[in-house]
């Protein structure tokens, strides 16, 4: 299987986050990619390709005008009121009230913002467009016949709606390549989430569409972040009604109960015609995953990787989450190799 | 002038705060009543009284029972996660998406928070319903009979709304106290806000309602928090419309461009047949405020009395906000002794 990386990545390199009531060192750091990238090479999975350019359009396809510029400026306009430091948001509008857009890059970073853990640095949106363009990259090449192309992003990006950003992600990835595929002749996609968080953005993102099928399976928003959004009586609404499905999982899910989940997710996906697969790869459901609190193990991911390979569509991973930074490189490629044992 | 305190507002007593990308120690402090009660007595303003307990009722009529039992249990439900510093939130919901209660601390603190800047400890809910306390039993005596008297809130109170809370506020003293002149027989109150920051949870609690007119002088929210309101075409809605007035005013605003504004909000107070008149006194539009940009000096506050008491309404000042600590008595009670010397 070929990767698709970019070194741009590390321009997205945050020092704090607020979580749990403390400001601390930023989980989702550079090192995640290239323990991934060190791997990928070390087991020969196959050719590592750089990223191509596609401008903003595919991006804009799926994504507010406002949000994009917003990211774009975002850093300037904090630069320019002096601060050195890392951009983040400190107060967000009231649901239900009004939610008017402030000159105040404060008040724009609120707007836009769902969380306090996503800083925004002079290079983040050169890598969050990095990160887009190797996920259009990789897409492109499963579209023109590859079974399988593993998009090392990152940032990660299922946490981005169309509109808002955070929970680490600006732009989504997944979100975008999808789109992408339906742009250049798919009938159906459907994307797959394995991340241990519920993908809120891409949820929010296709929620009203029959044209993406989207499945995510996470940690119950009962006990996790994202909180809001991610039950399992959420199944679309209009045209997507039936096309979004939830599979809330308890603190301490296992390869046991939480294969029962994907076997019926798998299901889902192979009954609903998709012409291409996208999975949303997050690691974090691993045993030792310091944020989370699932029980997965190395072993599994193979498996993990077989069952994806059992749904017999061409497949775009895209990577996501996953903060037990050591292990993550033997994790994420043990899916892919599983992936390219089972099928190809 | 007589003033109502309480101890109990050393019991809320944060450590940090997120603002503008920083965690910083929290402006809104203890040492801020103190300074202020210091003054009242040096100045030998009048009696001091302790607060009476009223009680839940008078602060359910105005506030979602939710968010009351969420205030009360937060720091239990907290501190059983095993953590030891103050409660803060770092994710909230998508405006327009689902805003599903969650089980988890984490997910409720950002279901009813609007901001990064208000933390929860052992104390707080002691703190707070002492706060409210403080406004119900100055009100009472200006409701029977007393020309005006001064509630010496703290923990402030403006920037909490019906369901939620932020910007240093937890339960809306103003709001509490206004609905309390109307079930005592008042047929309409006046609430002149003159905080520094829009009075966003006033201006939500009494949108709809003509009961209560809400008028709001504040520096202009595309420049300052809470940015997502407080613009001047707000102006209530349904059987509130017409009874809601905000006063947006540009960084640099000095007493002559304050004042006229000023004179607008009282012609429109004194016209509205209002039986009691609430102050949310804030003075963080004082020259010195370390997180303000307006220019008004310590005469000013004299002749914000002054005009106050020309409104010739039985009067209950409310304490809001104020950071220049150390002057922060001196200005206070300014405003009381202005309005003292002017009248009665
Ligand atoms: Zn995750
Ligand atoms: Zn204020």
């Amino acid at each position: 299987m070929r990767t698709v990386f970019s070194e741009d990545h590390r321009l997205q390199d945050g020092r704090s986050e607020l979580i749990e009531g403390q400001f601390v060192p930023v989980n989702e750091m550079p090192r995640r990619a290239e323990i991934v990238i060190d791997r990928v090479r070390a087991t020969k999975l196959g050719e590592v390709l750089p990223a191509r350019d596609f401008g903003l359009d595919p991006i804009l396809r799926v994504h507010d005008r406002g949000l994009v510029g917003f990211l774009q400026s975002a850093w300037d306009e904090w630069a320019a009121t002096g601060r050195t430091f890392d951009a983040l948001p400190h107060v967000w509008p009231v649901p239900g009230l009004g939610r008017r857009l402030s000159d105040s890059i404060d008040g724009r970073l609120g707007y836009y913002a769902i969380d306090a853990g996503t800083p925004i640095m002079s290079g983040t949106w050169k890598a969050v467009q990095a990160s887009a363009n190797v996920a259009l990259t990789a897409q492109k090449l499963v579209a023109t016949g590859e079974r399988a192309v593993f998009a090392l992003c990152r940032p990660p990006g299922h946490h981005a709606g169309s509109d808002f950003y955070g929970g680490y992600c600006f732009l989504n990835n997944a979100g975008i390549a999808a789109q992408a595929f339906l742009d250049q002749g798919a009938r159906r996609v459907a994307i797959l989430d394995v991340d241990y968080h519920h993908g809120n953005g891409t949820q929010q993102m296709f929620y009203g569409r029959s044209d993406v099928l989207t499945v995510s399976l996470h940690a119950d928003p009962r006990q996790e972040f994202p909180y809001f959004l991610g039950y399992a009586d959420e199944i679309g609404e209009g045209a997507g009604e039936g096309y979004h499905q939830n599979f809330p999982l308890p603190w301490g899910t296992d390869w046991r109960s939480y294969s029962e989940a994907l076997e019926l997710a798998g299901k889902r996906i192979q009954q609903c015609g998709a012409d291409a697969l996208v999975i949303s790869l997050g690691l974090d459901t691993f045993e030792e995953d310091p944020i989370s609190r699932f029980k997965l193990r190395h072993d599994d991911y193979f498996r993990l990787g077989e069952r994806i390979a059992w749904m017999d569509l061409p497949t775009l991973f895209i990577m996501e989450g996953g903060y037990a930074v050591e292990a993550l490189g033997v994790n994420t490629v043990n899916v892919l190799m599983g992936f390219e044992q089972r099928g190809g």
